[in-house]
């Protein structure tokens, strides 16, 4: 069973549908901004990435209910047929600001608001929620292995163990907007223009009669793309026959590219193989490790000196395993011009359409203020004007360009909020606006709702 | 970006169409037989629960490349025309045994086996264990609320944090197979058949001028399905909000149908919220409760005698958040007739096509052999042909059979290896066949990897 894109309509929850038959039968149809944020930094995270835009607006755009759905609804016997009928007519006719993907943020922060009618504010939660929450959750993973990782090399390996099929692309294209160099998912190569990479399994070299069989005819049939899977039976002789190969191709006028680890210690077994490729002249093959490395795994081998030039990253951050989850919501913060909130022990949100200002001090964040839309104030507004009346008003980027603006940012952000562990928490203040706002409406809402005064 | 089924030919890692290529050039067409299992339980877990063939026969029963697909491997120049010509003529034409959807499993044995060419089972390998991986790992985590529910009814709530949209539908389903009552998920209710649930969020709350009119509003337009939200503000006052609603719709002859409680310390606001409707003569409101709920939290309810009907189950089940992934692997165990392994440090497989043989006492399971396939054994064995010469050999089952199935397999196992904590170790044995030829696999490889005798 594969979602298809007409499918996306009902990926929704009931609720949401329940929720727009009874505003269509009050007859509720003013304006309701809805604001995404996230409440809390998983374990060690001191930031987040801005990460799955594209996938919003494309939804947004084609936003509609097709006859299928339509019939389905009809058969649940729980709408009235003018709903449904009102359901067939409609499409996004509303404005979202956002950040541009790449960016960095904070918690608390807006990262997308929605303004339409409640109606469509209220049906397109699930998929936007859905749609932002694992590409940020990797983006923010995936770029701690690049910070440990110190420049070497990294590949997303995580396809076959992702949390399904729309999680192995959304991996794959977050792990690269996060700064890895590429990919084994075939899929995301063609549809985002990804580099792939990959060359064997341990299935290749066992379904061999002897496993230097195996490399000779690897090498024979991808002698520019010659890296040798060497942890079969041993790592240490797998090198011995590596190098062997290595020299036959050498003969050949052909160069190894390089051998792959899978287990066992490999920070050590790096330096042995280091050495066996040196005493053969080859110091120069690329030594790629896989098997079990996050962001942890990586900085132990760069601070034991690990003779790896890259790293396959597989199951730990395709499923963000220390992390899988964030504590994303979106709130209704006005409706018909009226600022709103909820009172819910702690889950409070900010009022109000909104707007986060960043100050730098010679490009480098120093503290973002969260302020009403409305207000201006000093510093780089991050939420841009992304689609109006239900257009797009922004380009489509491509994933290259996402990702040189995030390595930008994430050069720019003190390496204080980058600590693997335990990372500093970045200013985040309310501008007086927004404090004063908030105040009034908290008291207003409990005078009424509580009978405080 | 959505993957579409047209798709789904290249969602494999890279290493698959080399090792592919590989293969085809040195005219290795042979069969092979690949093996599918998990090698550690996660955290807590006792047994695993076979969820997600279906998805698996499908996409055998489709695979090809197609032109789409064939014009962008052209375009890396990694492989020969010759090569691409073969592919675009590949169907899947193999045989697959594997366990029923619904079947209680066990470290160590195979839950699914492919034999066929080796291209074919080879370029197969990264679909089928994404396709599995996370069915069974909602299913396992899924049965663990069941089990601690003790027969409250339970809702799969998770659609908007799952791992993107696909993990959002195995969510649906396979919560569903191991006994969750129904899913907030619209498209998962349409495509498998699931009853559906949920009636209003805070926002729908606070769009309102008052609580109670928006109460007073969806009691209006379902009168049959009015389930309330009433944390809003304050758990307690929208108790009383929600009984002077229901006296309303009393005095109309229609009847409420419960509320639901999302924040604070639930266990105890239910029993305050269940003494309001009791002091109102309406004793037998439904009371719902959803937030941060899994199997522990459950449990913790259950046992101080929360006054909770029913539980939403969300973001910790659809993500298995304190185990998001397995140890699953797709090993080959055969190639051309020839019994095969791996040695890599301690990740050792089976070899061979094998079977796996249930012993029960009274219908309840004692201990499982894992055997040759084709050694006759006692007992109840589970993998059966599902696949032969790439048709299928079993109809499509619905999700309704498939929870039957486990349903009465769980209830069969013993409760030493359902308990939420150090659950016991179910006993699984190698046959005396398996055994001997597993032994002899090992000394020929180490005799001739590593020049052991």
């Amino acid at each position: 069973m594969i979602v298809q894109s007409e499918d996306l309509n009902l990926l929704t929850d009931l609720y949401q549908l329940t929720m727009a038959a009874a505003y269509y039968e009050k007859e509720m149809f003013a304006p309701a901004t809805f604001s995404l944020f996230i409440r809390e930094y998983p374990k060690d995270r001191g930031y987040f990435v801005s990460s799955g835009l594209t996938d919003v607006l494309d939804f947004l755009e084609n936003f509609h209910f097709d006859q299928d759905a339509l019939n389905y609804l009809e058969k649940t016997e729980m709408f009235s047929s003018d709903f449904l009928q009102y359901l067939s007519n409609l499409h996004f006719t509303g404005d979202v600001f956002a950040m541009p993907e790449g960016r960095i943020f904070f918690k608390d922060e807006p990262v997308l608001e929605v303004t339409a009618p409640i109606i469509q504010a209220q049906l397109v939660e699930t998929f936007i929620i859905n749609a932002m929450s694992l590409p940020i959750t990797i983006a923010g993973k995936a770029a701690r292995s690049v910070a440990a990782a110190k420049g070497r090399k990294l590949i997303d390996f995580s396809l076959r163990r992702t949390q399904g099929v729309d999680a192995g692309m959304k991996v794959a294209r977050s792990s690269y907007i996060a700064g890895f160099d590429g990919t084994s998912n075939v899929l995301a190569g063609k549809m985002f223009d990804i580099p792939t990479s990959g060359t064997m399994a341990h299935s290749y070299v066992t379904s061999f009669e002897e496993e230097i069989d195996a490399f000779r005819a690897f090498a024979d049939v991808f002698p520019n793309n010659t890296v040798l899977l060497i942890d079969t039976f041993d790592t240490v002789n797998g090198a011995h026959k590596a190098v062997e190969v290595a020299k036959e191709m050498a003969d050949r006028g052909e160069k190894i590219k390089g051998v792959r680890l899978d287990s066992g210690d490999m920070t050590q077994l790096s330096k042995e193989v280091r050495g066996i490729f040196k005493e053969a002249d080859m110091e120069d093959v690329f030594i790629f490790a896989s098997g079990g490395y996050d962001e942890y795994k990586i900085n132990d081998a760069v601070e034991n000196d690990a003779e790896i030039d890259g790293f396959g990253v597989g199951t730990k951050m395709g499923t963000s395993a220390d992390a899988p989850y964030l504590d994303i919501a979106y709130k209704l913060v006005q409706y018909d011009h009226r600022p709103l909130l909820k009172l819910s022990s702690g889950k409070k949100t900010l009022v109000n359409q909104k707007q986060v200002f960043r100050n730098t001090d010679n490009g480098r964040p120093t503290g973002d203020v969260i302020a009403l839309r409305d207000e201006t104030l000093e510093g780089d507004p991050l939420l841009i004007r992304a689609m109006h009346d239900g257009s797009r008003q922004i380009n489509p980027e491509s994933v290259h360009e996402i990702r040189e603006r995030f390595m930008e940012e994430l050069e720019n952000l003190d390496d204080a909020y980058k600590r693997l562990k335990d990372p500093d928490e970045y200013q985040v203040e309310l501008s007086p606006g927004l404090q004063k706002l908030q105040k009034e409406v908290v008291q207003k809402v409990k005078e009424k709702e509580l009978g405080e005064s």
